[in-house]
């Protein structure tokens, strides 16, 4: 048995009853967990009770319990026959804006054993955060958008019951992970001021819940943890980040950014960690124009230029036509484009450099990455707007200058900061490199940063292998001091000179001042 | 404010949120509750937490908390706007297995305003515990049972709610007191190793529930508590009564009775206490063929020979004509017809004593209590037969052997016992007098005897006024020493001699040789 995490299982032999002992079966059960789990209180739900009798006479009063420790209470999930080979599971949750991804855990053999990445169906109300909390005025609508999510949820948990053979009884419990907002929805709780000044969420802590209390069909007494956050708009998923880390024992300075629709980061140390959040657009996380997209089959992920063919080389997510780019190629293009002199400081298409590349239309500038005709099968070409462009620029604009705001704040130097962890659901696939040719990373050597994936999935996961999370989950979240930035003048200040590629100081980005120089433009 | 039971209140005031200060609004509340309850986990539901919010903002920020306190839980009822006069009810229940007792409490002032006796819909499927439990075996019809109680209660409240014009969300408590069976077929509990050797109930404590968790409609999460059993045939009614009495602090010996279909006798003092249960049928609560009823409007209580006048005085409940005799007038009424030579020591009707008044039927033999036309309005008369009087005397002599029992194996004497407290449905009326004329109740001077009516109510009602309470429950039930007298073979020999009138020992009952030899036969 291998299960180490907040799931724990103990096998009892319980005492027969007779006219001697004729303590009540709960009573007697109850009796003998307490020498192994010692003062705490046991919560056993109502429907489990009812089982008892039965199930120790058909068992011969042996039996394993099943069991999670909230605070200093000690709650029941399930009874099972002691001594089989007992499969069982966990699901682990990353709820974002966008993309929910489901990881089912073995949690006896301790692996992962299934992945599934879906749509947020709460997509058609609107792309961000923002439109979600608008929508959700109204109480029937807010209880709507939970509705889409935990039914997408038990769609996908179906779906992995037939394909893998389990047994629904057997998912035992689930974690998620999700930004401030998405756990509000997830739990229909009202988040109608989180985007309000002061920006004050609901509950920052929640309470552990069964999965029978928001309508999940998994084991029904299983429990459903979903992280803490630490204010409005540094949410659970961060807190999950750094938790799959464990950057909250680090001995060197840190930085953790997870990159989306909103960039969040932490900084600090095992001494202290500070946290921030400020919104970067839609444009990181596929949702610019027609060209952005998720990470995906027929997406590409990767584009350099090749001077001397005057071509761009793609790299593509499966195969079939290329059918736009996630962040990161969109990152690698922009950071392309302006190295070879296709996009000037401002962020503007140079026509002369541009040549038929670009193309006038009434409503937008075209630039074909892939001509018409380029790739095979893909007769209209691949472009990207210059509306596109500067959204992208937004984005990396906002991305460093919340990072320049809070070493600021802090008295900090990039260079002090031992390592940066990039996480994100297309961190996976960025290039730091083409990030500090566009200013969004600051130019610090490249092998302090460390490109993590999905980090708020990977916490979620975690928690199924270590006896403890819960308790260092909370610790991580107390320790993060909250630093509001939607209202920080310095951060209005500094956004302007971001704005500009690299940076209107470039003094700042001296390896790209270098590039710059040698490359042929 | 006069509320000092369970349900507890506490007025907040707490700090508005600001950029400076911007924990999340559920955070903010435990905070400001924090330092007046201590370091206790607080347990607030979501669809509270949902509410938080706009509560806050509405009432700026100051704000009544309901709580009850689940051992070291702190669980939170609802938010009432502060500073209000604040109407809120409490709800205590007598389970019983003929009746339903239902008192509304106002618990801020801290009375009954309300009292309604409804009969036990589940009577429909059998008189008795057992046959109840039978009902019980495939798990549908165990869900039927509780939701017939459940709706029966339901209705009696929406009842309330309009007779007396309060609010529902202003019903924040319910405490129910019943026996083992009761209790589990209230929460659909399996009751069915209950009434089997060795008589092991599911549970001996119940979890405390909210309301919406049993479908009672009342505030949804107003806590539901049901008295704990000390045993199958020791229940929470009876715990209930020495609460409500406060005989667990006792100085002196005490014997407390609960008379009904089952005798339940608890024996002790501060120091220590037995408890033990046998069966007496269902002849003390009114289930004995036609003449023997409930009390009631038209139901006799109370019954007298006249042996001048040859005829039978009646004291009728209410006004209209005499339906039957509830327990206290069946106990009467043998009593009578014993001391006065009706009735032979062997319960048997006396042919030439009875006279006109005895009829032989084919099936039976009918005695004319009032002979037909006596009573105006009555043109049957009213009768007893030989079969209930024999199903009388049955349960008397259970009563008695119980009794006998159970001072024989303490190894004490009638004599030693202070006082004994007769409860029950039918207790409130009842004659200690009659009762040890026919051999019932031991014969011990009549001021040690208090008839005290329903206990059960009365202790589920204290609880609203006791601070206290539910600790102080759970010490009388811990501090009970249950004696299973099902398989008790002293009890089988000390039977047979209890079924005469008085008892084959007439020694043991001086007071009733005494009267009777005074008496004209």
């Amino acid at each position: 048995m291998k299960e180490n995490g907040w799931i724990e299982r103990i096998s009892l032999s319980i005492r027969p009853p007779s006219l001697e002992d004729n303590r009540g079966d709960l009573d007697r059960l109850l009796f003998s967990i307490r020498p192994i789990v010692g003062d705490c209180k046991i919560d056993m739900p109502l429907d489990l009770i009812s089982k008892i009798p039965n199930f120790l006479r058909s068992y011969h009063y042996k039996t394993d319990i099943l069991y999670f420790k909230d605070d200093n209470i000690l709650k029941i999930i399930d009874l099972f026959p002691a001594g089989f080979n007992l499969p069982l599971y966990g699901i682990a949750i990353d709820l974002g804006t966008s993309n929910i991804a489901l990881s089912l855990i073995d949690i006896v053999k301790g692996k992962e054993i299934y992945f599934q990445n879906i749509l947020n169906p709460q997509i058609k109300v609107g792309p961000d955060i923002l439109s979600r909390i608008h929508f959700a005025e109204d109480n029937r609508k807010l209880a709507e958008l939970q509705e889409m999510v935990i039914d997408a949820i038990n769609r996908e948990i179906e779906d992995m019951i037939h394909k893998i053979g389990i047994k629904r009884e057997h998912l035992v419990g689930m974690s998620v992970a999700g930004n401030t907002t998405m756990s509000h929805l997830f739990l229909s709780l009202d988040p109608h001021w989180i985007c309000r000044e002061p920006y004050i969420p609901c509950a920052n802590r929640f309470p552990i819940l069964r999965a029978k209390e928001l309508g999940i069909f998994i084991n029904q007494n299983a429990p459903v943890f979903i992280f803490p956050n630490v204010g409005s708009y540094l949410g659970g998923d961060i807190i999950s980040g750094i938790f799959s880390l464990g950057l909250e024992g680090s001995e060197r300075l840190f930085c953790f950014i997870d990159v989306g629709t909103n960039a969040e980061i932490v900084i600090g140390s095992r001494e202290w960690m500070i946290g921030c959040a400020g919104a970067a657009g839609p444009a990181l996380e596929g949702g610019v124009g027609n060209i952005g997209m998720m990470a995906g089959k027929g997406v590409i992920d990767r584009i350099s230029y090749d001077a001397n063919e005057d071509r761009f080389k793609i790299h593509l997510i499966g195969e079939g036509s290329p059918k736009g780019l996630c962040g990161s190629a969109m990152i690698d293009l922009i950071s392309e484009l302006f190295l070879y002199g296709f996009l000037d400081e401002r962020g503007r298409f140079v026509k002369e450099r541009c040549k038929e590349r670009l193309e006038y239309r009434e409503d937008e500038i075209r630039f074909f990455i892939l001509r018409p005709g380029e790739f095979y099968s893909l007769n209209e070409g691949l472009y990207i707007t210059q509306a596109e462009v500067d959204s992208l620029i937004r984005s990396k604009a906002a991305m460093y200058t919340i990072l320049r705001t809070i070493t600021k704040m802090l008295d900090i130097d990039f260079n002090d900061i031992h390592r940066f962890y990039i996480a994100g659901s297309f961190g996976s696939y960025m290039n730091p490199r083409s990030a500090i040719n566009i200013g969004m990373l600051p130019d610090i050597p490249i092998e302090r940063f460390k490109v993590c994936g999905n980090t708020s999935l990977e916490g979620a996961k975690r928690l199924f292998f270590e006896r403890d999370g819960i308790r260092r989950i909370y610790s991580i979240r107390d320790n993060i001091t909250y630093v509001e930035l939607n209202v920080n003048q310095e951060f209005m200040n500094l956004f302007s000179g971001a704005k500009f590629l690299p940076h209107t100081d470039i003094s700042l980005f001296p390896s790209v001042k270098k590039r710059l120089s040698s490359v042929l433009r």
